[in-house]
């Protein structure tokens, strides 16, 4: 092949040949990394009964429009209409942002054809037209996991368990998962008698306590209207050694905090058995901003990244507000980008190619090269015969090491005529002569023995 | 979860939850019945060394415009631009319409940093504004085997004798592969002295000969300007029951039908081991409508379905004309979406979603239930608590047969007393009482002896 730009080039010189900005080519080795993980996160929704879904790339625009907010409707990519209509400029499709509203539509199409609860995850890529940057991208894969039609807190704690596992599974070394309670964050606001209009602000605020000191959210809290000595007891609360004792003191004096710290030492102890001890947090500063959920929440984070890597809760209205049926609903929701990075051989070499590589000596061997390749793969292997020009054993050997092969198998004159194959060991460069017809076994059993 | 349209009524009365014109929503049994066809096919490509790549759902628009011809362009999905740009109505991406121009794109961006030759599979959803209509999709997955950078008639060999394995490891149960070379055709115009203004369009009306009465291509002949006599010798030599000899004899008189010749027969010759006698079958007749086919050329038949389920070829000078460097080439493709429905257990029931099913039959239980369904999990099996309100036992039975699960493990008050589980087989209906934390390893047991 004609080389293109020199190795590396393209990495920091855009060029006609790069793909659209925010979007990435996967060549073998990242396919085959990203593959791998993805396989280990089907397993293990499967383990817990939840069953793939998958809907198109793109929904009709009224679909998606409107649900995101107006921030969110900026960032869909609009598909311009076709044939007559596309001198008008108008779209009418894009390309989906989420997983969710699809699901929320596909609950409204299939209702009774699904089973109830009905159980799903989604993994596949999502575009929105987000500035591209540094692990920012305008195509990632999203994978979610949700439970439509079940009230019971055992629906939430699975969403949890099986997140938990798969990153368990997928060997992230060290991650923490926080957990608290919409409802307990209402009873907090409650107990701190924070006036309801600004209810809102203030946890915006309170969610920053894991960024800013206390000092700069105490501020930030007498500016959205809190009185100085409520805001400083607040905050003194959520962050003193022993937060959590003394905001359960607090919330048991509110019925929704009360219903939300049951809510926390429910799933607490559903979880004890499933999850190693010191996992699993109870948070009472965690809020996530996301204004939807209803139950609990969680937050997953690892160890040097910033930000989370995976979060979940419990979101009852939502699904109805993005035009689907009434339904309770909870799910967990993996950055898959975030997470690739930080897995075990994340930066490892390419993977060999084949295991068999097999020369072509004389074009009229190139029946019996052939077949020797044929043989290999029926024996397992992943083989192939030489494609290129050269005549020369050195090039050729040469090609078989670049393939990463184990073994190359020499069909020349000798071998010709004495109807056998040199079978080369590429690591160690030893050759044995085996009868051509014999090679697939040979293949099998030094297989075996060198795995 | 609150029912939408009755079962059924989705298919016929389009409604305002469908997916989009062209296409499709795939729940559990469809996604799992592709995806298990996709394993093979990708098994099968990495035996014979292909690579996987991925490129971006998008490209930008000049990178597809101009390469699919006036109409193909017509059925490019274009992406509006954003931001301030959005009120212009123009665009500047589009969905991906095959992955050949992305292959292209990929072979000028990355050029040595690629194996040589390069050897790639790539199997995923492309995108065209086709009108909808039975098996025509507007989304729909395309796979596509190629190499890149080998003259050698070896790679024809591979990429036909891949595509092949893919066929026969998927279980179709009937096909055949007709085989045919672009040069050898361009002899046969030379060898019936066909004009060569009207060469091209003389190609189109033989490759009807499969469809059409050899008399109606006779006329269309000779309303192309044949001349009668001329049109029935090249029709009659390629209808007659001795047609590749009578071919045969036309073509020695030719340098180019000569080298089409040498190049099926050397293609027989290298596939006469690997694929079962009378499958691959020398079609003189056989034409492949893309004109960018340079050498040999196969097409793919099923028993019972009408035009191709796969096709091939070499394509020397196309990978320059789409925007890439100038490398030859050759590849195969396979009519994924009209192969599927073919496959064994193609209308085969929904898999059980549950190994497993756990009631939770007082909420005090929970905690353990939910460790039941974990201990279960840990042993392999697919399990999940029930989800639902009621504490009936019928109901919750009910729930465990829905599911497909083999076991249902009831945890009771007389269980809770004893310490013990009750493991019901749901097909007999059978109940032992196991030692709660004996439950993993007797149902480890239980799923060996049973499988």
């Amino acid at each position: 092949m004609t080389p293109g730009a020199p190795i590396g080039n393209h990495r920091t010189m855009p060029s006609q040949f790069d793909p659209p900005s925010g979007t990435r080519d996967f060549l073998a080795a990242d396919v085959e990394r990203r593959e791998r993980a993805f396989a280990v996160i089907r397993s293990v929704f499967a383990r817990y009964g939840f069953e793939p879904l998958q809907t198109p790339a793109f929904e009709r625009l009224d679909v998606l429009l409107g649900k995101y907010g107006e921030e969110g409707d900026k960032l869909v990519f609009k598909i311009l209409r076709r044939g007559e209509h596309e001198a008008s400029g108008e779209a009418d499709l894009a390309l989906r942002y989420d997983h969710t509203v699809p699901l929320a539509r596909v609950a409204a199409a299939y209702g009774s054809q699904l089973p109830t609860p009905y159980k799903r995850y989604a993994l596949g890529p999502v575009w929105r037209a987000d500035r591209p940057g540094r692990d920012r991208y305008r195509e990632f894969t999203q994978c979610d996991l949700d439970t439509l039609g079940s009230v019971s807190l055992l629906a939430d704690a699975e969403a949890l368990s099986a997140q938990h596992d798969a990153f368990a599974d997928l060997g992230l070394p060290d991650f923490k998962i926080l957990l608290n309670s919409r409802r307990l964050l209402i009873g907090l606001l409650e107990a701190f008698s924070v006036p309801a209009e600004i209810g809102a602000g203030v946890l915006i605020s309170l969610d920053k306590l894991d960024k800013l000191e206390p000092g700069e959210v105490i501020s930030e809290l007498t500016e959205r209207g809190l009185a100085g000595e409520q805001a400083a007891d607040l905050v003194g609360a959520l962050t003193a050694a022993d937060s959590s004792d003394r905001v359960r003191v607090a919330l048991s004096k509110t019925e929704e905090g009360t219903a939300g710290l049951d809510e926390v030492d429910a799933m607490m102890s559903l979880l004890a058995g499933q999850i190693p001890p010191g996992r699993l947090v109870f948070t009472p500063r965690m809020v996530r901003g996301l204004s939807y959920y209803t139950g609990p929440i969680w937050e997953v984070t690892a160890a040097g990244v910033a930000g989370s890597i995976g979060s979940g809760g419990r979101y009852d209205r939502l699904i109805q507000q993005l035009g689907g049926p009434d339904v309770p609903a909870t799910g967990s929701s993996i950055g898959v980008e975030r997470i690739l990075p930080l897995l075990p051989g994340a930066d490892g070499a390419t993977a060999a190619r084949l295991d068999v590589a097999v020369t072509v000596m004389r074009s009229d061997f190139a029946t019996q090269s052939f077949a020797l390749a044929g043989a290999a793969r029926s024996a397992g292997l992943r083989a192939s015969v030489y494609l290129g020009t050269s005549g020369k054993l050195g090039r050729q050997l040469k090609w078989a090491s670049d393939s990463g092969a184990r073994w190359c198998l020499i069909y020349g004159e000798q071998e010709h005529e004495a109807g056998t194959v040199t079978v080369r060991d590429m690591a160690s460069g030893e050759q044995v002569q085996v009868p051509a017809a014999e090679v697939g076994t040979y293949l099998a059993s030094a297989l075996r023995g060198a795995s």
